[in-house]
């Protein structure tokens, strides 16, 4: 085998071996095949695609080119979630204590922000004192005694991810279904839970932006797991607006201790009930999708949540105490009158990252008390004046271009606009 | 401009402007484009096509990527052929005094040798003290003076084909129509002739098996070169069976003298009175194809083609003496009955190089002496016995390789079988 045959097999639109694919993975880790080798291999499964049975081939491969977590030591069901990423999504550190405080296992790896979206670890580390450097041991008896940890993503994890997505980043390849899939499966899998539930965000503050094209990448994810044994299921979520209103990292931590404690922006609530019904049902714990909201419902109204939270927390070395606020502030009212019709959400995102929110490349240090609070909804009917956003950061030369991002983000309508419906579809 | 929205537009069969297939060449040769970049837009390239326009903009800017020589000190026509490359192809040898015994200025670039195709430069360098390193003064000079000069592709032409040729060598996007010929037409284009002919092989000992494929490469060829201002014009010809008799370094020279001395085998001989008719034609020299057939014939019969052969070898430093054969000779006969049906003319390439005539890698080191004579032509009626071929090397082990090549490589028949034509087309 050798890869001149693999690449010109790929490149005539040919469906490569389970062997071919396997010897294309492991051979670019060890260095034999040469990223301007597997760069074309890209371009050439970018542009001709991958079948599905060529897809479960590269994510199994990619998932074995590093280590492969048994969580072993870990009683009971491992649950898991992903998001492919939007702006103010918080929903893991909410969503996780809540289904930790139903009764499941959450064993979580979790990844830092890029770009216009957020990252768990860095929310987590605006936490006084919070660290996610455990050994295996002390993850395994954390989930053990609690029911939840989370730690970064380790680097030994689908090792070849790492290399194939730093090329695709600077190739143009990456926005294609079949290697996002196998990209965010293959960690997934690695991880070790027995329940998966995937949210795919859909709008203008996610990376896809057409239903049909989430719904092809949830459908192929879950297809991708359930052939692996696992139970999988994904929710396509919206993302036409910020979720909930903070965006950032501090000040996102806050609005999950508000809705852990059962207030809370509306939609995110929402958002994070439904998200725990369907991981409750695929987890086999509650069938009946009303009585789960119910019960999630209820956790995060008695304090039940809240309370796994600080032990999560605390067993992690994080102390809650009131976040310090960025030393500059800047509130941004409406110009006129009208419904907000359209946000170009990916700006609202790109306004908190350059407020120091997040960070364009991975060597950008962030800063964890900037960010933005961005109050208004699609549909909400908006008089000139009324508080929009509020921008808050530790850089003050930063405030013009974020006002400006936010301000030519929104479109206003003299109609009435319908309001988002979070959840659109669950596979 | 980036070359990541370059590569997005291409990756998405969209057509390139001319400054971004400048900026991309020019990148690339700076080195601020990548090597895995540049593999993932010559798949991309590949796959997706490249339209006339693009073709002729990237053939341009490869070919300024380097020296663009002006022939300004040479007087009159200066003329140039190109062959695509096939098994025994001495053509240069005896086409280019034969031109300039015609009155046309032969001021030519040749390359070396690599897999199964020889190279002029190599064929030239068996004549004892005959070297190519001229000073473009002593070129110029030579060509006023004798009509004809020849020296090695100078390192500085078309610099952006070196380096992509290298990347598409090993990332399997060689056999690409657009790619090959602005491969071709940057370094033609370059040299400074003002008529050019190109030789495109057609059959089994070329890279393009299929007369469709051929017709395709030499009427875009000619049409960037006319774009470019120049007298183009190309000949597709028959490589299903080696041209002429010898295959090597040596052993064509000797053929090819014999055939400047009115002699040497039939199909060789014709075409290079073909080529030569067509040539005197493009130069405007001869409209009329049959009277430039008839002055090209009187010239291999009259003396005056070796004339300025010699005049041109001496000018160089050779000096033309009977060649020292190769230590080992073994003779290959028929071991039946039949006529000449397919000959696989790669593997009788291939044989020659086994034997030491070629180099597999640009670093390998060739034996001028070693090589083959191959008697047969397609058609031919052959009696067991019958000697097919004789083998020559400096290396004994080798021949056991060599022989089995030229058997496999054919097939009889007990049916006649039809000659070959050896000029198929001309455009």
């Amino acid at each position: 085998m050798n890869i001149y045959h693999i690449l010109e097999k790929k490149r005539d639109n040919k469906v490569l071996t389970n062997q071919e694919i396997e010897y294309f993975i492991n051979e670019y880790v060890n260095g034999n095949i040469k990223d301007y080798q597997a760069s074309a291999m890209l371009m050439a499964m970018y542009i001709n695609g991958l079948n599905k049975k060529e897809i479960v081939q590269l994510t199994k491969s990619i998932m074995n080119s590093g280590e492969v977590i048994k969580l072993n030591d870990i009683k009971g069901i491992k649950v898991d979630k992903h998001s492919t990423g939007g702006v103010g999504d918080k929903t893991t550190l909410v969503l996780t204590p809540l289904l930790a405080s139903l009764d499941l296992n959450v064993a979580k790896m979790s990844g830092r922000g890029l770009g216009h979206t957020g990252g768990t670890i860095d929310k987590l580390e605006s936490i006084k004192g919070f660290h996610t450097e455990l050994s295996s041991e002390e993850f395994s008896n954390q989930v053990n005694n609690i029911g939840i940890a989370v730690i970064g993503q380790t680097k030994n994890i689908a090792v070849a991810d790492k290399k194939l997505y730093a090329l695709r980043d600077v190739t143009a390849t990456v926005n294609n279904i079949g290697l996002i899939a196998s990209s965010i499966m293959s960690k997934k899998l690695a991880s070790g839970s027995d329940v998966i539930l995937l949210d795919v965000k859909v709008g203008t503050g996610a990376f896809l932006e057409s239903i049909s094209k989430a719904k092809e990448l949830a459908e192929l994810m879950v297809e991708i797991g359930q052939k692996m044994g696992k139970k999988v299921s994904a929710a396509i979520t919206d993302m036409n607006e910020p979720l909930g209103y903070a965006v950032g990292n501090s000040i996102e931590v806050e609005e999950a201790i508000d809705t852990l404690k059962g207030k809370g922006p509306e939609d995110f609530k929402q958002l994070c009930i439904e998200l725990a019904a369907i991981m409750l049902k695929i987890a086999g714990k509650e069938d009946n999708l009303n009585k789960g909201r119910k019960i999630a419902k209820e956790n995060l109204e008695n304090g039940k949540a809240y309370k796994k939270f600080e032990e999560f927390i605390e067993a992690q070395g994080g102390k809650i105490t009131k976040f310090k606020k960025a030393k500059y502030k800047l509130d941004i009212k409406a110009d006129k009158n009208g419904y907000l019709k359209k946000i170009v959400t990916k700006q609202i995102g790109e306004a908190a990252l350059v407020l120091g929110a997040g960070r364009r490349t991975k060597e950008d240090v962030l800063d964890h008390q900037s960010g933005l609070m961005f109050y208004k909804k699609i549909g909400d009917k908006i008089e000139k004046n009324d508080l929009i956003a509020t921008l808050y950061t530790n850089n003050k030369t930063t405030l013009k271009e974020a006002e400006s991002l936010i301000n030519t983000a929104l479109t206003y309508s003299d109609k009435k606009v319908n309001k988002l419906k979070k959840v659109k579809m669950v596979i």
